[in-house]
Parts: C-alpha cells; structure tokens; sequence
C-alpha cells in the first residue's frame, strides 16, 4: 500500500476538517494511497507545534516555506487565509507538488488566474474546497439534472444564507474589513459553484449589492451584508441568487430549487440527508413534491452506513475530499473540481461586482 | 337590519366565490347591513339565468349594463373578464354604486388610473379583490412587521409560482394570448399587493421578463411564462419577486420570506394556516423557526372555529372581503385595498416591464 | 327547485358552523333540493332569538320540542349538549323528520343503541357529524387504502390530540366533569370513527386511560385526560389509538399514519391540505414520501376552487355534511355516516373503558 | 501523550465504524489517551486480514480468543453478532480489560446479567454501543427534560422503525431466525435506552408482538416482524413504544415525542440535525413548535464544526463514544451507558415478551 506525506497549512477549523480527514479516509474507503501526515504549518511555530501534537502530524513547520520546501511534503492542503492562497500554491506547484486549496481560490480573480495557470503548467493535480455540493444529496440532484429525469431546467434559485452578523451592534471582525471578506467574496463562491454544478456555466449578471449596515460594532463596516443577482445561462435557463450574512434565523442556508419541464427539486443544507423531487408523471392524484431520504443508492453514500437515513454529516465531505484528491494524485487525471472551476467562479464574482456597479446586465466571459 | 341589494357581474369561479361569501357572511359575522343577492349578468342571458338559479339570486339580467341600472342594486361585485372592468366600474360608480373589483384592477395602467380616479371622485365604497393576503397568517404577517417584533426588515422575497403551464405541449389557451393574461399581467398582482402590504412601497425595480416556451401547443406563445425582479422599497430594504406559471410543482406558490434585525417570518400559502417566526431572542440554543398555528389569537381567524387549528381556507378569505366591502359601505369609510391599492400594483407592474425593456432600474413613481 | 325546512337546536360554535353551511350549500353545490332556515332553538328563548337574527332563521322556538313539533320544521339538525341528543332524536324521528346529530350520539351507549334503532324504525334519514373524515386528504386516503394501492395494512396509528387543558392550574370547566366529557368520551369518537373508515372494524382493544392531573383548577377532576389502546381490526392489522387534551403544543392533532405492504399514508389536520404519500414503486433512489396538496383531482375538493392547493378549512367540511344530509333526504338512501356508525363508536369507547379496568384484551362485539 | 492498544472483534458494517472512529477520534477531540490500532480479529483470518490492512490496524488475530489474549490489546472493542458477545467480553473482563460493546448486551437476558457482573466484579470500563442518543438534538433533549424546562412529563411515544423486511416476498436472511434477531430482539434496544435515558426507568409494561408475516421469502418466519407496548414509567408519565422492520417509507425511524406540562419535543432520526421544541410561555399568538438546529451551542456538537447547521452525521457519534470509551478507561469513572444500562434495556425486553403472553400488564423489576 503505497503513502504520500502530506503538508497542511493551516490548523484552524477547516485545517482541522482536513486533519481529521487525512486520517480516517483511508479506514473509510479502503484507499490504494495512504496519507501520511508528514507536517503541518500554521501562523506561529507555536500553534503550529500544538496542531502537530493534537491531530497527530510527524513534524511542525517554521512557516508554509519550510513546509513546501520539506522533502518528505509530497502534497499540499492550503487551509489558511485566502490572502496567502496564491503564494503557497505556486511555490507548491513550481516544485511539482499537488495542491488542495480550500475556496476561493485566492483573493482576487488575478491571483485565480495566475494559480490556475500554474496548476495547468505543472500539470500536477489542482483541486479547490467546494465542499458543500459533495452530499450525497447535492451529488444526486445534479444527476438527475444531467440525465435529464426534470426535463430542460427553466429556473434555478439558490442562496446561501446565514446570519451570524445579523446584530449590527455585534462587535467588527475581520468579516467587515476588505471586499475580499464581504459576503460576496467569503459566502458566494460555494452556490456560484453548485449553481455551475447544478445547471451549467453562467452567461450574464445583473446584481445589487447593498451594505445594510453601514456601522458593525461602532466602527464604519468595510464591505457588503448582501448580495442579490439576477442570472442567464448559458443554456437558455435563468435564475437568481442571494447571499446574506444578516439573514436572522439562517444558519447553513445553502439552498436551491431547479424548475424544470418535467420535474422539480428543491434542497436545503440545513437538512442535507433530504432531497425533494417532484416528477410531473403518473396520475395527477399522486403528484408531490416527495422527500428523499439519502442512502446506498445514491452517490457518495458514506460505505460504512449499512442503510438509509442514517445520515451523512459536515466532515464526510471533507472525507470524500480527500479521497478525490488521492485519486487525483494517483490516476494523475484531474478531478473536479480543479483550479479552474475556482477561476470560472471568481470571474463570475467579477461580473456580479461590474453588474451592480453599472446598474445593467454584464457577461461573465467578459472577465 | 338593513339590507343592501347586490349585482354580481359574473358566474365563474370567481363569481361564484362571492355568491357564496354573500350568501354565508350575514351567519359568519351577524353584519349590521345584510347583503340581498338581487340580480347576477354573465356573458350571455342564458348563463346569467343559469347562474341565478345556482347561487339563489332574485332576477338575471340580459348584461351588465342593465345589471348596473338595476334600481335594485345597490352595489356592484365584479367577477369578469379583466377588459370589462373599466366600463363597469366606471358606469357603475358615475351612478354613485360602490364597487368591488375582482384584480387586476383594468387591462392597464390607464385603466387603473381611470377607474381610482373614478371612485375618488364619486366619493363611494371602492375595492379590489386581493384576498390572499387576506388569510389569518399573513394578516399576522403585517402585525409582526408593523410593530417592529422582527426589527427593521432587510430583505424581502415574494413569489408567486404555479405550474398550470408546466408542459409545453399542452394546449393554449387564452392565457397565452396578450401581455395583461401573460405571467406578470395575472399572476404577480397578487404578490406586488404582498408585498407592499408586509413592507411598503416599492421604490425602484429591475426585472427579467422571458418566453421560457415561444411555442405553446404548437402555436406561438403572445406572452410571458417568468417573470423576476430586483426590488428596492422606500424604506431602504431590498428584495426579490419571482413569478412563473411553468413552475412544476407548484400549486399555489404565494409565498414569501422576510428577515429583519431581531426575527424572520416565512410563508407559504401550500400551508396558509401556518406562519414561521423566527425570534432572535432567549437562549441561542432554544432559537429556530416556529411554525405558528393560527387560531384565535390571530386576526380574522373565522369566529365560528373553536379553537387553533381548525384551518381557514380559500373560500373563507372571501367571506371576509364580504364583509369588509359591507363595512365600507355601511360607515362610509375606506377600507383597504381600495381602487388606489390596484392602481399602486399596476404603476409597479409597468415600471417592472420598463426596466426588463431597458435592462436598468425604473423608479415606481415614474409610472 | 325543492325546499325542505330545516330546524337546527343549539346556536353555540357547531350550532353556527351548521347555520354557515346550510346558507351556503345551495350556492355551492347548487343542490336540488335547498334548505330553508325554519326555525332554531338553543338553552333559552332569548338566546333562540338573538340566533335567529344573527343567523337568518324564520322563527325562534322556546325550546327543541317546539322545533320539533313545529310543522314548517321537516328536517332538524342538532348541535346541543349530548345529554339531550336522545330525547331530541328520538322525539323528531317519530314524527318521521330525517335528524343530523353531532357527535356523539347520544351520552352514553345505551342511547347510542336507542337512536340507531329509532332511526332505522322510523326509515328516514339520519346522518352523525364526523367532520374532519370528510376532508379531501382523508377521502382521498380511505380510496387509496380501500383501492389496494398501499397494499395490505400492516399498522394504523391514530391520534386526537389537543392542548387547552394542558396547564393544571387553568380553571375547571364542565369538560371536567363526568365520563361522557372526558376526553375518551369527547375527544375519542373522531378518530375511532377515522380508524373504522380509513381501515375497517375493530377487534379487539387494549387500553390505559389515566387521569393525569387529579385536581384541575384546584378542584378533584372528574375524568379522564388521556387514553391510549392497542387495537386489533378484524383484517388482521394491529394499531394504536392516543387521545389526550393535555398534549402540549397540540391544537389540532387529528393525525394518523398507515403501514401498507406496498406504501404508506401520513396525514395531519394541522396541515389538513396535505396528505403524505409512499410507494414503494419506482427506482429505490427517487422513493420517499411525496406531500400531496390536496386539488380537484381529489375526492369532495370544493368545486369552486380554481385548482389545487387553495385550500379546504373546517367550514368547507360542514358545507359537505350538509349537501350530504340533503341527498340522504332526497334519495332515501342511507348516506355515510349514519347513526349506525356513531353505534359502533360507542360499543368501541365501551370496550376501551372495560379493557382499562379489567387490564386485559376485550372484545368490542361483546358490548 | 499515552497511548493504548485497541482489539476490534469484527470488522463489518459497526466494526468498519469503529475502526474509522479510532482513526479520527484523536485529532478530533485531541484525547489525552490516544488509541493505537493493534489487532482485529473476524469470522476467518483471511477477513480479519483484509480488514487489517484496509482499516489500518498493526495485527490480524486469529480469533477472536486470539485478539482478547494479545497482551498488545489493552482494551477490547465488540462488534461481533450478539451471539459471540458474552464469551468475548467474560473472556476479556478477566483478563482486566475494559470492554465497549455492540448492542444488545447479549443474546439474552441471562448474557446481559452475567456479562453486567462480569464487568463490575473486574472493576473496570464497560461501555454499550447505545450512539442514536448521543446526537446532539437528542443530548439536549435530555438535558431539557432532566433540567424541568418542559415542566412535568405526561407522555412520551417512541418508535424504531425502518423498512428493510416491508416486502414479504424478499428473501429470508439470519435477520428472520431466532427470537433474538427479531424485531423485538434487533431494533428495541435501541429505543428502549432512549426512553429510560429521556424520562427515566420504566416500570410496567402490557405489549403485542406479532408476526405480521408468517411466511417470508417463501419459508416459515422465525421471529416478530412488529411489537408496541403501553408503558406506565417509575415516574408516573406513561407512554408508548413501537418498533416495526415493515414501516413502509421508513429508513431510519429512531424518533419520539415528549409532552410535558410545560412543554413538548419530538424529534426523528431521519432529520437528525434538528429538534423541535414546543414552549407553553409568551404570548399565545407567538406559540409554536419550533425547530431547533443544532449547534455549538448543544452538547457534543463536534468541535471541528464552525457553526451551527453544519451538520452532524451517523459516524460523528461513533467518534464520540470512542471518545467516552478512552475517557472512561483513562479516569477509571463509569461514563454512561454502562453494562448495567444494557441490563436495564434487557430485562425490559423480557417483561415486554411476558406481557405479550399474558396479555396483561407486567412490572419490569420481576425479571
């Protein structure tokens, strides 16, 4: 059973998803390559060395230098701010390492632009953290789009929605400071990627990007509570999409509807085991939207659960993460999502902000 | 007890709705002034006598202009055919006879503006049949926003989907025949009047208005299937309507969330004897969406239920319309929503097709 | 068009639900034979009064038994206490005038049997105003069971739950004293009566009846606050009934789910225009239980409805019962259901009660 | 950090969970303790080979005598068929090695008390595999019923129920053979804990146990295919309890309501993020039951989750009880549930069946 060693940047929440990951992913499928965990780097020599200690890597890093340089790193999870993103990508890449990056893939469209490049010049496998559209639930819908079982898609509605900065007197964080950190920046990218996912590339946008609350905590806020666009296909569909970290009530509203000719779905992470699907088949008296419980029959249905309904949970996506990226590395075929669907997302953020600046509808592949 | 001799113009499904409201409100609400269903026209003499025998009015008139002259009618119902409604409202009024208006108030906007500028002038009861908004939940609804439970609101979205329309191929019909029986001319009067009445006046708009099918049957579609919009209200919060009569799988789509600083509110009229309230208050742990019951604490929950839960359902929305126009017309007073109300959504429908055309925000009062 | 004279004894919240229905069921359904409001009698002459007026009744009785002897009166309806629903009954059957009584049939099991047998000596139509059966969702759901569609019933679990005397401390009412207003004897016949019509006749019962707060309002309560039996139909199936008034958070809990062989049911009055649907039909990844809105394709879905998911309340069932009472009248042929079916109830409670004391299985035919 | 040496007897679908649990327990909750995979053992050496090598573990064992007397193995992980479960665990506990459990404890009630003596005579860390109550919605549950919030409970009803056997003509599996892999046998034990762990000891029962389908896959049935008990608890609430392998539409049917005197929950393992939670305070109009989603503000809300709704899934729980495990064995001090609880869940299981015999109430403290 061959090992890879692999170097994490980064301990907080997500670096820890992924520590934990690295470690249960091969017990849970079985992988042809194992991970090692070789070393982990955070924001001080100290934190790094307390992460080593409680998730059970071999060697603590000075910085994500040292850890890129580090010879026995043969691979490399970005879980640190968007900020460093691009720098550790392309010192990873330039030294033939493959990178996982956790979304967006950096923080602007031109640091998007240039690590896709690189990716694609190193021609080592380049994936980006969209985890959200990993559920057995989500993994499903966009089956049933693609295979056509609803008919040709006439809507899409997806948000995604929380509201821990509903209470504007609530104290500024970094959330407040720079475009990057706004809700367009830090919430869009997962839906903008599922509704790629879901029903296709985005044509045109035509936005509004209100900051609801000028003052957070007392002090000017520095960018966006919301953000609403108006979308067009490029497959004939249209759709809307809304992002809000003031949506009172809201705590993981990751969610779409998609009409289509000959059914419907509707989804809601708040509870991920479920899909909704109505079919416009068989006798009108039976027709509802009828409430799927994921199981063994769809895809991605953690193995190690002996039946449905017992339901899939935030880490298993990070788990099957792992597993892909593995894959990845192994076969060397690219698996989605790469760095290029991070661009594709980044330029559609892109529009959105022209869109709302000029007040009318802009192209995507304008940007 | 007084009595009122009323003429019902129109025995379709929405005439016979008021018959039936007429022929019930006197038992459901002991109103001071009773209605007497004195005579009903339709659109032949035959089918007006027709009529007049099903529902128990007293004679059938050969049109509606003689139904209008009727010494015995007092007041005026009318149920048919949007084109018919100046005329009737207008020759009804110009004899000082209150009026209840089935929506859209006219075809247009001109005749929105004719017909509240006509009973302005005549200085009697006008009304106009928005009745959705009328259930015990959204009547809560209003209660909640206007009292501040839920805080200043900060996003409102409304919709109004059905899918009668689903399938292509089915046959047209004279829906799919001229802008005011498309979409945005039939079925989004219903939610504009929503949400003006949950959050106010709708200040800007930017919409997208597309054919999804141009065929209809095998016959050009003369109409809209979809309809979206950006909003921006007077008081500074922002939202989105959607309204689609493809929309598989949905019946009666009137739906609506609204969040705001302390609460959130989500309705849909599929369930219309429930409303979810969020609160941002107490405990977080104890925080969620409630679905609330109405019952007889709510407003206009019918008297004759004993207790919550009994349910309310369509019918019973017209019973109440019933004895809000008899309450107008007994105390002289305006009850909402007069004429002005229907003028207000038609000004707000146009300015939406402006900005579809123009592909840019349309201020309301431009219209 | 048929008149016939009806007379309704009792004007309290039922009494009105019946007033509203018998003004409004003509218009509706635009029966052949059409009730005329007669006469009404309630507690006193003076509340018989202030009725008539309210609800439009010809005259005022000083008591039942004028209304029954009164010679315009050619059908009575009665909505007053159940201790005088025998005396009522057996007083208008004789005179050969059709009786609808609500439920239940009498005070006890004894006058239950003396009103079925006086109904079916006298040959006229009687009828007992088990209402909440009558919904689409449930007229709809005893098709599909009777139709095979679910398969065979392997389980039925049926409730009727409700909360207004959840707090001890709240006031003693008259529902505290005596057997016949506790809640198996009030609030069990409904859903015995949804048992027998959704799955068939009982066997055998099994029950435990506590009285949960021996004293209410600081006095001894008399009766009972929850029941629950184990029951066994003669098809085989096994079941289970729960009846309770102090079921906190309940306000309108008529709900039952049914197991099949090849699907399942779930309804709930609280959502009463919904009905939930398994088959366990189809690929296994697209089954789940699909929430059907009730709409013209179903069964009793009020005809001037335009389409599906308006929604039916609790008065449109009343309106049902009293197009039914009027077809018995005019046909001569029993309509369901009858007195008879109040019996069984009766003989079921009966042997709910035994089976509590003596801790053991009881037959219901035994009773 | 310490570290302690792990024998996994069995490696199937529970053993799979536990090993993947094992490998992630530590970075998840950086235990003080942390396990080390020596040895697992199952029905041949070549499976316990091949779950060696894909689960990670140092050591394939023989048999399961094998893996108990391996001096690496520290402690000893049973997820074998309850058959095998005394001899494992007596084996073990002799040799001072604490031992966590699958349940049932045994296959039978006599299993249960010797391996509960067993266990409390070595003096050393017993755990039982009871992991549905451990999700966070149902610890909270639990801590809102212990700290009085729903005031006095009158009533809990629970259920397990699933589908798997709903199809009588499916083939018959071990699952149809002995009493102890019945319904009764298989999927009580799980809602037998959650019911004493919610509301406290039960203390008497009176229950049916049939075998809906006497002929399954074409071949005699060995066992129940459904059971339901009325329950009457130490504390004076009673209750009901259903368990059912043919709930059509059901998958994973670990659910229950509570009502109390100030309050009421329910909650279903099929939307296992969520508890609904009903509050008889504030004003009546703002009632309803509200649904909770769980967070970091709940129990055992695992800590690598940012915020709330990011959903908790079937592993998580096991992870928490290897956490318990290794805390239990590290501290020395019982951590629930213990053997004892198993013991209680058995001799409950046995009043049940004796009850069903009898067909009459029996009290569990005679068994």
């Amino acid at each position: 059973m061959a090992e890879i060693g692999i170097g994490l940047v980064g301990g907080g929440y997500m670096g820890k998803a992924h520590a934990v990951a690295l470690s249960a992913v091969g017990a849970v499928f079985d992988t042809a390559l194992r991970p090692r965990l070789a070393c982990i780097s955070a924001s001080s020599p100290d934190s790094a060395e307390r992460y080593r200690a409680a998730y059970g890597f071999e060697r603590a890093a000075a910085d994500w230098r040292a850890l890129v340089d580090d010879p026995g790193v043969e691979a490399v999870v970005i879980a640190a701010p968007q900020g460093t993103h691009r720098a550790i990508a392309e010192a990873a890449l330039a030294l033939g390492k493959p990178v996982f990056c956790e979304k967006p893939l950096g923080a602007s469209l031109e640091d998007a632009r240039a690590m896709t490049e690189a990716a694609e010049a190193a021609g080592v496998a380049s994936m980006i953290g969209f985890n959200y559209i990993r559920t057995p639930a989500s993994r499903y819908a966009r089956d049933l789009v693609a295979s056509g079982r609803i008919g040709d898609v006439t809507w899409f509605r997806g948000e995604h929605t929380e509201d821990f900065y509903a209470d504007p007197d609530a104290p500024a964080t970094w959330r407040s400071e720079g475009e990057a950190n706004g809700t367009l920046g830090d919430l869009a990218p997962h839906m903008i990627n599922g509704a790629r996912a879901l029903i296709g590339p985005i044509e045109q946008v035509m936005a509004d990007i209100p900051t609801v609350h000028p003052m957070r905590g007392g002090v000017p806020a520095g960018n966006d509570d919301q953000a609403q666009a108006m979308v067009r296909f490029e497959n004939g569909a249209t759709g809307h999409l809304f992002f809000s970290r003031i949506a009172t009530g809201r705590k993981m509203g990751y969610a779409y509807e998609i009409h289509g000719t000959r059914g419907s779905i509707r989804f809601d992470q708040e509870d991920q085991n479920a899909l909704w699907l109505y079919l416009a088949e068989g006798p009108e008296a039976e027709r509802g939207f009828r409430k799927i419980l994921t199981g063994p029959e769809h895809p991605d249905y953690l193995p190690f659960c002996q039946g449905p309904g017992h339901g899939t949970g935030y880490q298993d996506q990070i788990i099957i993460e792992a597993r892909d990226f593995l894959r990845a590395i192994e076969t060397g075929e690219p698996v989605w999502p790469t760095f290029r669907e991070g661009l594709e997302v980044s330029r559609t953020i892109a529009a959105i902000r022209a869109s709302a600046e000029a007040g009318g509808w802009r192209r995507v592949d304008a940007f």
